[in-house]
């Protein structure tokens, strides 16, 4: 229900967002005019809030336990890749509207946090990808970075729905002249519930994140563990996880279950899951 | 040094406010001119951000482990008391200075989001002061609410920073008019760094509530609820702790060391210090 929930307010934020764009402003389009700066709010809300929303929960979703866990890491890279580019292709459509209209760039409190969070979320894709993907990194420093990894992802997420706020106060206080931003047309309401499901959005998904008995039973990961002391490639892990996959399925909801129940036992810095 | 940066970077904030109103804008007053709005920034960034902020993180201090859990709760529940009556005094000079001028009251998203997170920290602050203060809520509906309670605050706290980020915002589009914010005359870098700061301070906060190892470990709590079991009057318990907090140091210390320890294997929800 909460998932459910979750969804459905991302799925309205984006709807918004384009209902914004496309009766109350210009469209979209790609060609130096405002209707090329609207991609801006469209692909952030998209990209850079709901998919990055989803992304940060899929190891939450218990139901996805029975899936292995370097498919799960493909799911979360994959989800935060195309988080990353949507962000990027929407920060060209500004720089190129505002070049196109003479207008600064990087001025405003909304550009400095904004490029702030850009930047250490590239910082946190590549440390993930590296880290946690690649399978070169000793479990120990996994141990380490994992707890970091986590905080960093949960702060840049908070920070990216704060610069969206932000955002969405400078767009409606420039667009709105007549009626005014402060005369409340139907715009500035349409656009300030954005702004409030944005933040229903954002709570949800921390919610979400930080219950820890939704938290990945460490079992399958303690098995991987074995096998990575016995044999270290990569590749006989991964086939013995897949196999794992395919079990039988009422033996898993069993063994989902226990693990569960274990799991809530488990310290949260020293025996975190971080394969 | 954690904590000392935190300070640090709290006191620079709150600096940073001040000669923001003092150096660029009309100073402090209480007679409808902007000079009253200008409460708002310097009471909302010391009371909403630093003293709530300070708030959250008196019980991940180790050196006050030392100290009764009362004692700690009423500074918590203190600091507070004084963020909520700054926030509502800062409220009331915008309503104020509002009126005086003839601008409409609750149009921007900043205070539609503004107004919710005083609603919802009034109705924690409600909850803390009734469940976890009052002797009289039962273990186990404390041992429910706890996670809440801090999840609450926590998401309270982003949104009352992200929503100082939407302020900050729109008064340097509003009230920076020749040179314009675009033109990045000093006033609007010297504001924008402070509200960068507001975001680190942010984290910080963030980062130290997080850490299971600052946790206050439950060990004074399992005798707390021990003596709560034989005698259910509150008077003996607070006696019990003021004696326990005169005790030898040393033994303290090691007490202290060993109780983290523990703490480090308790579960996060079930086993929460709840008292």
């Amino acid at each position: 229900a909460l998932l459910a929930s979750t969804l459905l307010v991302g799925f309205v934020s984006v709807t918004l967002s384009l209902v914004w764009v496309f009766h109350y402003r210009e469209g979209l389009s790609w060609d130096g005019s405002p209707a090329e700066f609207n991609w801006h709010p469209v692909l952030i809300i998209t990209g850079f809030v709901f998919i990055q929303g989803i992304a940060i929960i899929v190891y939450r979703l218990p139901w996805t336990w029975k899936c292995s866990k370097l498919l799960m890491k493909f799911i979360h890279a994959g989800l935060n890749t195309i988080a990353m580019i949507l962000a990027i292709v929407s920060m060209v459509a500004v720089f190129d509207f505002h070049n196109a209209k003479n207008i600064p760039n990087m001025y405003s409190l909304h550009s400095w946090i904004g490029l702030t969070a850009v930047i250490f979320y590239s910082l946190q894709f590549l440390l993930g990808f590296v880290v946690f993907l690649l399978p070169f990194a000793p479990v120990h420093l996994r141990v380490v970075l994992m707890p970091i990894h986590v905080y960093s992802g949960l702060t840049i997420f908070a920070t990216v729905i704060a610069t969206a706020l932000m955002g969405i106060t400078e767009k409606l206080i420039f667009a709105l002249k007549s009626p005014a931003y402060s005369a409340s047309p139907p715009e500035a309401t349409l656009v300030n519930c954005l702004g409030l499901l944005l933040v229903i959005f954002g709570s949800l998904i921390l919610w979400m994140a930080s219950r820890p008995h939704w938290k990945r039973p460490p079992a399958e990961n303690a098995k991987i563990l074995r096998l990575n002391a016995a044999a270290p490639e990569g590749t006989q892990v991964e086939s013995t996880m897949t196999n794992s996959s395919d079990a039988d399925k009422s033996d898993l909801r069993i063994n989902t279950e226990a693990a569960r129940k274990q799991n809530i036992n488990f310290d949260e810095a020293g025996q975190r899951s971080t394969m």
